[in-house]
């Protein structure tokens, strides 16, 4: 090994602390850090032609791993091409070691081009940032890093590496410090949470985070059989495992009157690994906050607490271990005959879908058939859209591939938020990634179209319409990933969709259905 | 008009006030502005599949028309997104409206999916920073932000829309604000310009921004004959006027050795319209700021002080109103034949390109022979990548034809930086944008692979190469075009170049090109 420097000082520390891909798109600025890349063989290194890619990827791959990829990214520009899939990362509370290079120490002053406030736009989306000053303390800098990024329940660590502390002489790495441990949760959660079960009043739990994990889902189920708590997931979860032999949730709905219908009556709620309820956006004259008056609030596990273990002693206190608890059972629905919608895509995607498949959704208004078709499918994991910057499923079912090689990831994709970030493609051609795109092409942003109407913009007019509208000309998804190197098909009904399914399935490598819907 | 509400009293301000284009990707939040672009004759919307062609679009406007458009963004993702464009428009004082839409003010506290600290994430590139907090203040908050972006040299101001601040009641439109004239140099300025020039020592001037207009290049023209005063543009500049009679400068390299050897043995170095020159990287061991030892400086006109007028005071004041600069005399090469290379193309460019052509410069390390072949073409305007955001060729493309629609643009792109904003091709379609991008496709990052080398990074492996390649697989950018509606050819010689060349600058709308170089 040549002379050791910061960047390599950097790396082995990553390395030493179990972080093994980084995702990156690097310029001048970080080519120490791009050199030292040959010198750590326990380094994947994966290319983005844009940073929206590559933040997107490291949050697809902490949601699957577990555990934190590092991002390389190019000065206060590239981080800010990262910063909307660094947002959702952060709303689904993602370990990520967000790397950035900056200018030299000091070149700083001299306000070249390229120079911006890093640290401000690192802000709004990063529980912890951390400015490396000399070569000599960025390994402990990156041990802290990663520390930080894997703090309960997990978030976004950005290290600014200044080139020159990249580049000078560094005595090499320092070993990983231990990671924090989630807080369980306090007796008086429990009691609260156990009293209102036992009260004989509705109540539902609300859950996200590690309470949709195979293992707490098993524990909430037992909860249900023992009084009946509804079991309702939120709206957007970072990652849950469903399918057959898991316990099926509900969902609350998107659009807040639907929400506010299925708490109706509640007279506890109680959060495990969320937050109370809130509309996405505000409607005039429609309230915000979804919990039904009248409806008490009991947290059992905030994120970052331990929900399994506080599910594991409410289970426990209400003498429920030994119940079962229903599990859905394996139902394929038969293929789908005739025309190609929403529905019958669903349909085929649960009667063909590979065992331990990762559906990574942000179909948006065109994805509403998924979760029910899908409950009663294969066991697999789900990943939503958690922060609303759409842009998010093709480089989340990048980074979800790249964590999980041996299992099938299929990007179920509406047209607007797949342009955003399109690029991924070329990613997932160049890694020869296990990923099927199901791109949901209705040529509009459906979504802004019922939106238009629900915030009471009236009077529709041609002008207006047209911001939603994506047409004139239509996107034509099987050139747009053959220019990436992604072999595509536009099946036109039913059947031909789950043949080219089937084939996705079958082959190795990534492969895009275009259905226009 | 249905009832005055505030988003309607900020478009009709904004139109009063001369904002007649808004670039957009709007969301839920921003519902209410875009139903009100239907009564708003006086305002073009023009909507962009990802923010950051949204927001380059409006830094290419800006530049060509001279005054700001406005954008409309989703949030502060949405914003996030446009960033690194709003970057290079910071650095090119493109004057631009930007608006952000928020969540409704009381909906903001509730920490919804979509929110984030919007100013956090506008700060770094602002100038100006409101949030409207009532309905009843949005129309005199535009009219102020317009005031502020035109504020010389020109600069982004960032309105900030809380979803009920534009559905409320208002009570209409607001009179424009008087526009900040800008300030003229002191006469100590000039006198100390005055005195460097007749001072009989090598001396060099330094310009961007209002110094390389038409018009005031004549007078620094003027300069030159009398006393030789060297002309260097910036390496990067806004807008400058070039061509057939006009005076031609010589830009300070990229390289800062290069840059170096282009400033050594000056004795006084006169800043115009720009700042002192430093590199635009550091690199270990050289030096940030290149202005000889023993170069004295002196700033004729600061960005946002009057160029022109200080420029006209020292030609004055050196009697040199009655020289005749030395003009660029209209010398069209013969169309290349045999290879395609940057060479050959800068050639068929310049043999073939019309009148008035505005040419949007982001092809890197290809576009080395495009300022010397260009100089004694037709008259033209040139715009450069001024922050270093890669990405903002297409989309600034994209906004100069919306801003000239008499005049072809030409944007000259690398692959790499390409894709970072490659969505600008659909808008190009859907506007039918006499827009010709030539891609200079050489399949790799060439300018990190010159880097590499230049920052010391030694021994370069086949991980770190991978990261600046763009082939495995290639980019295949007819089907790129394809997908977005943009038809496209790929010659393979210079003849067949020169053909597509000539073909596209006789048809109206879009047209790519793709040189395999």
């Amino acid at each position: 090994m040549s002379e050791m420097n910061g960047a390599k000082s950097l790396l082995a520390t990553l390395v030493g602390a179990g972080v093994e891909v980084c995702f990156t798109n690097p310029g001048t600025s970080e080519m120490h850090f791009v050199a030292a890349l040959d010198e750590e063989d326990g380094m994947r290194a994966v290319l983005g032609l844009f940073e929206g890619v590559v933040t997107g990827a490291a949050d697809g791959y902490g949601r699957m791993a577990g555990k934190p990829a590092c991002t390389l990214l190019h000065l206060g520009p590239g981080l800010a091409n990262g910063l909307a899939n660094l947002h959702n990362a952060r709303r689904a509370r993602t370990p990520i070691v967000n790397v950035v290079g900056e200018h030299a120490t000091y070149h700083r002053a001299l306000d070249a081009p390229l120079t911006s406030n890093i640290e401000g736009f690192a802000a709004p989306v990063s529980g912890w940032i951390r400015v490396s000053e000399s070569a000599g303390s960025v390994a402990a800098d990156a041990a802290e890093a990663v520390q930080a990024a894997c703090a309960p329940p997990g978030q976004i660590a950005t290290l600014i590496l200044p080139a020159d502390t990249a580049w000078n002489p560094a005595d090499g790495a320092v070993d990983p410090l231990p990671l924090q441990a989630p807080e369980t949760a306090s007796a008086q959660q429990i009691d609260s949470v156990v009293a209102a079960l036992k009260s004989g009043e509705p109540c539902a739990m609300l859950m996200n985070g590690d309470a949709v994990t195979e293992q707490s889902l098993l524990l909430a189920g037992k909860l249900a059989k023992f009084c009946g708590v509804q079991l309702i997931g939120d709206t957007f979860i970072s990652r849950i495992s469903r399918g057959a032999g898991r316990v099926n949730v509900e969902r609350l709905p998107y659009f807040a009157e639907q929400a506010e219908e299925a708490l109706a009556g509640l007279r506890h709620l109680i959060l495990v690994g969320t937050k109370a309820p809130v509309s996405f956006f505000a409607y005039p004259g429609k309230a915000s906050e979804l919990t039904p008056e009248g409806c008490s609030i009991h947290s059992l596990s905030a994120p970052g607490q331990n929900a399994h273990a506080a599910l594991e002693a409410v289970v426990e206190a209400c003498g429920a271990t030994g119940l079962a608890a229903e599990l859905a059972n394996l139902n394929r629905p038969a293929l789908p005959t005739g025309e190609l919608n929403p529905t019958s895509i669903a349909q085929a995607l649960s009667a063909l879908m590979p065992e331990q498949a990762i559906l990574v959704n942000e179909a948006a208004t065109s994805g509403f058939a998924l979760p029910g078709m899908t409950a009663n499918g294969p066991q697999h994991d789900w990943l939503d859209l958690t922060g609303g910057a759409i842009g998010m499923g093709l480089p989340a079912a990048t980074g979800a591939a790249i964590a999980c090689p041996d299992r099938r990831v299929v990007a179920l994709q509406g047209d607007g938020s797949a342009m955003y970030t399109v690029q991924a493609l070329w990613t997932m051609a160049r890694e020869n990634l296990d990923v099927t795109t199901i791109i949901f092409n209705n040529r509009k942003y459906a979504i802004l179209q019922v939106e238009f109407m629900r915030v009471g913009a009236h009077n529709p007019g041609p002008k207006a319409m047209s911001m939603l509208d994506l047409s004139k000309p239509d996107l034509d998804w099987i050139s747009l990933a053959k220019g990436m190197g992604v072999p595509a098909l536009r099946p036109t009904d039913a059947e031909s969709f789950s043949k080219a399914l089937a084939e996705s399935f079958a082959t190795p490598g990534p492969f895009l259905i275009e259905a226009v819907i």
